[in-house]
């Protein structure tokens, strides 16, 4: 087989502030939160999911999702997603403003249910509703629909590629702008994402726009890789990849934005992330979560000398 | 880009014995090494590095290489090999009855000149008296040719890809039976691999047989995926990732042989090994080597419901 042809960009969404964060004890201060995103622009970040508009009694972790998305929007040039769970959730995020909000949808029927307790077909009704409440707002915040567990889940077991591609299908008939999919505990390997992705793109064409891998199982950044070679250029990672599964304690989390900066750079994939600065946050976020699975490689080893800055 | 066909079947060869004891303090004793190796055969591993015919002094962790080789002869279709670092460690390996030795040739002159005070031509040298001895021998021993640091390296910086491949060929040319290539310091990308492992399977052919990929950055599994899409069926590896780099404490070693068995089941690639197995003896290992830093990700999270035990 020929060398694979990469994509010559790529754009690391940073979710560590929403997914990191709502999976750990350590409840990080408004404060803090803001300077781990302004930080993050610094280091050439430019997408950032900065909460979820859940009710605080069931995150209180991201209670202050509102305040820190004011403060995202105020970065120019700094696209700030927010994760909604219903048409509430989505009605917060239109009236805050957000760039972007993702509606996440359970492929794995059992998941879906103990975890949004809805049926995933239900979540595609949401989908139409808040479709129809952006529309109405005359508000430009894009909506994207996340269908998750997409490799398998915890509770079911399997989960049908068929099932998956059908719900992406109904996501984007609903009226979602974009959709991707999330291997949420971990099951993917290089291989199935390769055969899952190749569809989801033959579906959703240009409106897929994202891969988001947990490295459970070690595998996130060779299923990057695998995504990356059908022309996928956004993934998702979490600084010190926090995250982790709550069926596993100490498990890795998401992929470490670090690390994945590192690869991408490598291979010769522009992102337009300084390694270096990301690494000194990393440092700087590692320390405030003190007691927390921190993870990824980077941060211990170093960048090697034969990294070029070019693409940087 | 279509969905790459991967070979059906690779073998993982154990180099925690070697590459991975070598490296850290702790002394293990010959019978738990024998333990080891006959766990792993257990767990169905059929090719083990079981340790470096070099002199005691230099390493200690390995002064036992010629009982441990003796025991792993016992175990009726194990392959096992042994390092060998010049001419008389070659000798000791014939007459030890080795089934394979290899010559490592480290393709950065400064890091050939710091780790085996040769030039690598004179190391090609040395492979020239290595099949010699071996052909008078009239022993079957194999001979392999294992290009180090070829992904760069931290003493010289770039290695050219060209020198790579020109010193692979002397090897060949010398009287190697098979060629490998290393990435010693963790250095390598994906994209590096895919280029680097093309050129050197249009060089070597059927007698290019192992990658070998450090950990050190998190992009072990990734480098054997692009490898592996080219056709690469064996790879070393180390139980717990167990090696490091002396030059960054706490980072990460050899790709852990239980991350990379569980990849190649999930991608379909049949390697004989039961994995559970595997889980058992690197919880036993670990216990040998406390205060050491052990890695990979998998003996925490545990295996997926999802995967099949059909190929195993």
């Amino acid at each position: 087989m020929p060398t694979a042809s990469l994509p010559a960009t790529a754009v690391i969404r940073e979710v560590g502030l929403r997914d990191g964060l709502q999976s750990i004890q350590t409840v990080l201060s408004t404060e803090r939160k803001c300077r781990w995103i302004r930080e993050a622009f610094a280091a050439g970040q430019r997408e950032i999911e900065v909460g979820s508009f859940v009710p605080a009694r069931l995150l209180p972790q991201l209670a202050d999702t509102a305040e820190v998305l004011a403060f995202a929007k105020s970065l120019p040039g700094l696209k700030a997603s927010v994760l909604v769970p219903n048409l509430r959730g989505a009605e917060h995020a239109l009236q805050a403003g957000a760039d972007l909000m993702i509606l996440p949808l359970s492929a794995s029927h059992a998941h879906s249910l103990a975890n949004l307790r809805k049926t995933p077909d239900e979540v595609v009704d949401q989908m139409k509703q808040i479709r129809a409440a952006r529309d109405a707002s005359g508000n430009t915040t894009l909506i994207e629909g996340g269908v998750g567990t997409a490799f398998g889940c915890t509770l079911q077991g399997e989960v049908k590629p068929a099932e998956v591609l059908r719900l992406m299908q109904a996501l984007l008939d609903a009226g979602a702008d974009c959709v991707s999919l999330a291997d949420t505990v971990g099951y993917a390997d290089p291989a199935s994402v390769s055969r899952l992705f190749e569809q989801a793109l033959r579906i959703a064409g240009d409106r897929f726009c994202c891969g988001h891998f947990h490295d459970t199982r070690g595998l996130a950044l060779a299923n990057v890789y695998a995504a990356l070679q059908l022309g996928v250029g956004r993934f998702d990672a979490s600084l010190a990849g926090i995250g982790g599964c709550p069926h596993a304690p100490g498990a890795s989390g998401n992929a470490a934005t670090e690390d994945l900066a590192f690869m991408l750079q490598a291979c010769g994939v522009h992102t337009g992330i300084d390694i270096e600065a990301l690494l000194a946050l990393r440092h700087q976020v590692a320390g405030w979560l003190e007691g927390e699975a921190t993870h990824g490689t980077l941060w211990r080893a170093g960048l090697p000398r034969t990294l070029h800055p070019a693409t940087a």
